[in-house]
């Protein structure tokens, strides 16, 4: 076989860090691959981590020790974000997607794959230095957005459920009041989707009261969980007393007024 | 600025298709990004396939035309795609995972993002040549599927609901029959979700008498949406007969024996 090339080596590493983001690889893993020196790999990887900087294309970190290597991170810059949130702002800010009673349609957008996957890295982003074993949501519309983020994260996604599924066995049931127009809501999650005593990220797609989040929590409670954050993609201005206290989110919706039809979104201020 | 090396270019052309599959990049856009001559990005591309195609890392196609340049599909080559959906049948067929009345408990696997993302791979490969306006499925289970698969194809996801939400405006639904337990049910699609005479394709986690995929059949025909196909990840042997025709599954469930404790499951035949 023909000695592989450094041209080779770098299209080949760039594209098995771009499709496990968040992973860690160890040099021995690519040095095998290519049957090259480690030396050799350590060059290529300076190359790489150059690349992604210039061109605003996520991060290389080298990871040091026994278990350490290389990890690619899908980080966005802090001008690159803020273009992208408030571009996402203008567009759901459009007039036509006032629905009667005040809400907002944005399915259309948060369900485009490429947008909710720069979502998911932002808010991957916001949480990536702290020590999370899963990323849980409500059904169904936050599913995406949460998917985007757990997968920017590698962790894997955890779906509580309106009611409980047979397809699930057993679960934990509890019943929560939601923030906003204060019904009783049920929020159940399978046994077997966690383990106790781990630690959990909360995504979701909107947060008005905070009681879908809230019930989250008390259900991650039942499970002796521990909670590192919430993120959602739109908090509403009002009420600022939401029914949780630490949350970011990507976007602040300032007010609707149906009648005058105007929608007002902004970036938050993280971001 | 000091001029850029191919290296550089290959890396960061290799990160750009592989954040945007099945999108259509025109030379022009890099020869520009680079300050490039067309004629050596077209150099460029000729090593990334190469580099693709011996890695096994997906491919990467030349669209000719006015409208043409290149675009990067994340292909699966036919042995490697055979064993994963091997390894997921024998992870899958775990007695642990039987759940009382013949349910397969699979969730932890089939969210964990690098796995999903696997599968919408290889659903999207077989579909890939279908003209698709978007991805169609109905809550809950598949939604992580059925993005997946809309992110390797470049389109949009649409979720049908099991009830109308106030929050998507108004809705078209139908009443339809389960294949399996019969029981009348309900599913409803924002009339903003989609547009008249697009083309639709159906994805789903499980098939067992086809009942949910005909009702997503359905409610197109209320919109005048064509269907392109149907790609669900574990179809039943039993009933053999479903109550649509054409679909594709990754894998086959051939037999769930609840007292002797036997799960059967083994890749589809085209896998």
């Amino acid at each position: 076989m023909s000695r592989i090339k450094r041209n080779e080596r770098i299209g080949a590493i760039v594209s098995i860090l771009s499709q496990r983001p968040n992973k860690i690889f160890t040099l021995n893993y690519f040095s095998e691959l290519f049957g090259t020196a480690k030396s050799t790999i350590c060059e290529d990887i300076a190359i790489i981590r150059d690349i992604m900087e210039n061109y605003d294309l996520g991060s290389v970190d080298s990871i040091a020790g026994a278990s350490g290597g290389i990890r690619y991170f899908p980080e966005i810059s802090r001008r690159n974000r803020y273009e992208f949130v408030k571009e996402l702002c203008d567009k759901l800010s459009e007039k036509h997607r006032l629905i009667p009673g005040g809400f907002l349609y944005m399915t259309d957008i948060i369900y485009m794959p490429h947008i909710v996957e720069r979502i998911g890295c932002i808010l991957a982003g916001y949480f990536v230095e702290h020590e999370i074993d899963f990323v849980i949501t409500v059904e169904t519309k936050g599913i995406p957005v949460a998917l985007m983020t757990a997968r920017a994260l590698n962790k894997p996604l955890v779906i509580a459920r309106r009611d409980s599924k047979v397809t699930e066995g057993s679960s934990v049931s509890i019943n929560y009041v939601s923030g906003y127009n204060k019904r009783i809501q049920t929020m159940s999650l399978s046994r077997r989707a966690v383990k106790n005593g781990s630690s959990a990220l909360i995504i979701d797609d909107f947060m008005r009261g905070g009681g879908s989040a809230k019930g989250i929590i008390e259900l991650l409670g039942e499970f002796n969980i521990s909670l590192k954050g919430i993120g959602v993609l739109i908090a509403t201005k009002e009420p600022e007393q939401k029914l949780v206290d630490n949350y970011i989110s990507l976007m602040v919706l300032d007010e609707v007024d149906e009648d005058k039809k105007i929608v007002k979104i902004s970036p938050s201020r993280w971001v």
